[in-house]
């Protein structure tokens, strides 16, 4: 397991968060939000947060680099319902030479519900690894 | 409006079917299975309907042609479960020098529970229309 | 066939809309969004229609009250792509003692991608047909 | 945390498993199916081994316990394509008082693709911490 993030339950130690209302869509029949559908969420505020810092995740694709997820981890502390408002908090929390990883925390009114972390690689338009972008090395550096 | 076929409701007027069992991830807070997450279960159908006629959706693909969705129509009579067991029927159902209409319906232990139309068009991978595969052609003159 | 209508291309006829990103959870191998995932597009708009009305959906689900799909139908013009943004366009067009339709229209940068109707009954929560709300049967009417 | 399981990239080490096929709606622009759309995979087969060892879902549901998913893990290796044939291996690896947790293999083609581990809780219909059935904490036992 390459995974090496405990998320913060703290809100402060994330730079940015991306907001989300929870579609009847995602539900599922115990009336919560499906498990495996946090994962979009987790997906929408790391797009936001890559254009946010200024390289968008298009300009990656354009560049013919995709960032494969290697693995994803998540933790449920509270069900989310239709309808709800969610925050989701991210932070690139590990870099290495080859790939990266991002935590995330979701809150809703401020109290923790659920955190997360994925853990990316680089790769070609054809799927073979490749270098990471400078500007997150050195964004993971500093 | 291109949908031009009113699916019926024997199953007897369709020459193939394909079973499935709704995954509890399909299901919505309603306790049913959410009316968009249908449209994979005509598709996985249609699927499995050009495979079982030689043609299968993997070689028209390699060929550069796909078959994209201009249209689609549903109807829900009753609703599905959690762990329902559904036998999605299919026929070809009007064909036209451009566009192909596929007709479904849905039963469980016999019992027709929605129906639906799906109208496509043949595109090459640029999304440019182009023209349909000839012996599906011939098979709507037949 | 319930659906009774044709959306309308031009924006102008819709009194209300919603704006969404596409996410990159909801395109598909031909790099498109796919057909089944526009029904949770037009589910939000509603959603947030009804909440503009001073009617949101879940006052709905707490008088008990459920408004089941009974039929849908979209039809596509254009691709939409990830990270696309799109103004999901939404009227009550159609209102029947028991019924009611709503019609939509997709654009994005104001060229229509898409339009849809759905078709809805009221049901209690154990899915029985029941009446319409008072106020969605006299703003039809109007 | 509580994963606590490294699942075996051997498939003989797991007593029971389901074959599922690539919908084209799982896919994602990549072409490859989404990270996120595993989890119903693992779920899916889940549910069948719950069936093979005679205490289906649905017999859960009924006695007003639900499986609350707690925690999820997935270790992404190979892609996963449209029309894929996958076998979702499965085991029941940890029990405790109140959680168990479940390891997965995907193979295709007797290859190793992915493994993932969902972490779950017993849980009464109102969402509160209940006991785990105790045919399942024997199983753990043995």
């Amino acid at each position: 397991m390459r995974v090496a993030v405990e998320p913060s339950l703290q809100a402060d130690d994330y730079p940015f968060s991306h907001r989300i209302r929870v579609r009847f869509a995602e539900t599922d029949a115990m009336a919560v939000v499906h498990h495996g559908r946090y994962f979009p969420y987790l997906e929408a505020a790391r797009v936001e947060y890559l254009r946010h810092l200024g390289h968008p995740y298009t300009e990656w694709r354009e560049a013919g680099i995709d960032a494969a997820v290697l693995e994803v981890f998540a933790q449920y502390r509270q069900a989310l319902r239709f309808d709800d408002v969610v925050d989701v908090h991210v932070r690139l929390a590990v870099v290495t030479r080859a790939t990266f990883q991002m935590a995330y925390l979701l809150t809703r009114d401020g109290d923790a519900v659920a955190t997360g972390v994925t853990v990316h690689g680089a790769v070609t338009a054809d799927g073979r690894p490749t270098r990471l972008p400078r500007w997150l090395v050195e964004m993971g550096a500093s």
